[in-house]
């Protein structure tokens, strides 16, 4: 738990994927290391890709493609609802989601639940382009267990969005059935949960389990992708679910989105529905547990 | 130019993108490997990803999700078209788009002009399941210069296209204007070209001069994405350019995807609309050199 660790300079950080791919990133300088309870952190100043954060040597966040994932978990779900007051983030403590969030003027409160503070700490020092969104006003970060707040809290959310890593360490209990009947009870009526899917393309048995778990406690779930340069797999997915009849598409606010005022760099709605079409191998298998799609072009 | 290579057994191999990232995919067995006057070829069985072809050490093509690429960059254009008889395929040596081209019952003749024998002969013997279609009676392979072929040619096609590596050593005049006057000149009434165009994450500058490049010889320009797991960069994209008045989405002939009977793994009529939606930071920087798309939604 130490900044000195610039005084070591590797040349490349690599992440290894199931021991049959890796990546690996020319590193120009090492800013923060760190050994939390939960797991190893490193952020370190790339030489093409800027600023990245590595939890247990698996990419989380780059300078240079974070806008795609942070934009496409938020403001997908928050312009289907079309009326989000209050959202908690599960996981996410590079603050990257809570920046997207706290552009919707309406959001009147947002509450970060990270488990683990060296994340936060880390990411507050040394990637401020996320995490300097936690100082907003509307913003309230907790650390906590996400399960054991969800199981808990006395508070109800409009979007809970599940900004987690994969399932494996301290995330794995965030992809199961009773976190997310849990989630179910903290929703507001019409209210909705994004999380991160995973991959079709290398972590499709994840994805499916995800999905259906989403099933067997929510009336409708549905998926939509979006691209990603610094996670193996290229084509990575989020899950949307809910007990409201809300279609991502034919409930889409298209309207809203102009009027937010909100720069884009990656959203907009042709993506917004470009997004909910499934390449034919991932639309077969997950169909039995997703809800079909209302299209303008089907209605 | 020998077989004998798996004497060798590298456990990775290794590809390095402009010196900042690498991808490292672990290697069972090396199938081949050769020097051409162009490029030295590697096709090897990977642990994770199959067999992948490597040229000057660029994954080219991998087992795995080869069927994503091939897919997009030959049935977006012929339901465009809808009418395509005669194709012809540059660079491509693999054979995959050969293979998608000619699930076409329209198509009468698809002639592949390849510069590299080496290629061609690497693949027929290790990777069939793209290759094999070059034994296809419709399919015609040509080894030659792709700028010479055009430039030269008395034959005319319905759609031309340019499957090719990126914009250095044998494909770089693959992008210039020349070898698309000469593209333009072999297109029928009506005929297309579509191009590999790099990715917008990675390789915006070669995307954005093949568009400009585009946008000066022909009437119409558009540009469609995809994903790959094997390409640095995870979006990526092709163009479609045309002097007919044929718009991607208005003349997309979705019946005759159902009537093609083909069974597609990643293409479908969702995915065909959805590949024309760009990311708001890549539609802006390419707007001056596109034409505007007319969308059901729009229409």
């Amino acid at each position: 738990m130490t900044d000195d660790a610039s005084k070591k300079l590797p040349s490349w950080i690599e992440e290894y994927h199931r021991d049959v791919l890796s990546f690996r990133y020319r590193v120009d300088k090492v800013l923060f290391r760190g050994q939390s309870d939960f797991q190893r952190i490193d952020i370190v100043e790339t030489a093409g890709f800027g600023r990245m954060l590595f939890n247990d040597g698996v990419a989380m966040v780059s300078e240079c493609d974070e806008f795609i994932y942070h934009e496409m978990i938020s403001h997908v779900p928050l312009f289907v609802h079309g009326a989000v007051e209050s959202v908690l983030v599960i996981g996410g403590g590079d603050g990257g989601t809570v920046r997207e969030v706290l552009k919707h003027p309406g959001v009147r409160h947002c509450r970060l639940v990270e488990i683990d503070p060296l994340v936060v700490e880390g990411c507050r020092k040394h990637l401020p382009v996320t995490a300097a969104a936690l100082d907003d006003p509307r913003a309230e970060v907790t650390i906590a267990d996400g399960v054991e707040f969800v199981a808990g809290t006395e508070e109800r959310y409009d979007l809970v969005i599940v900004d987690s890593t994969d399932p494996v360490g301290p995330a794995e209990p965030l992809f199961g059935p009773q976190f997310y009947n849990d989630v179910k009870r903290v929703l507001t009526t019409g209210g909705m949960v994004v999380s991160q899917a995973e991959s079709c393309l290398v972590e499709f048995e994840a994805q499916q389990s995800l999905i259906r778990t989403l099933h067997s406690v929510f009336e409708r779930v549905h998926v939509y992708n979006y691209t990603n340069i610094t996670y193996p797999g290229g084509l990575w997915s989020f899950s949307l679910a809910t007990d409201a009849d809300r279609c991502p598409l034919r409930d889409f606010d298209e309207s809203g989105v102009g009027r937010s005022g909100i720069a884009f760099r990656y959203y907009n709605p042709r993506i917004h529905r470009a997004a909910f079409a499934l390449p034919t191998f991932q639309e077969q298998a997950l169909a039995p547990h997703l809800t079909p799609i209302q299209r303008a072009e089907e209605a």
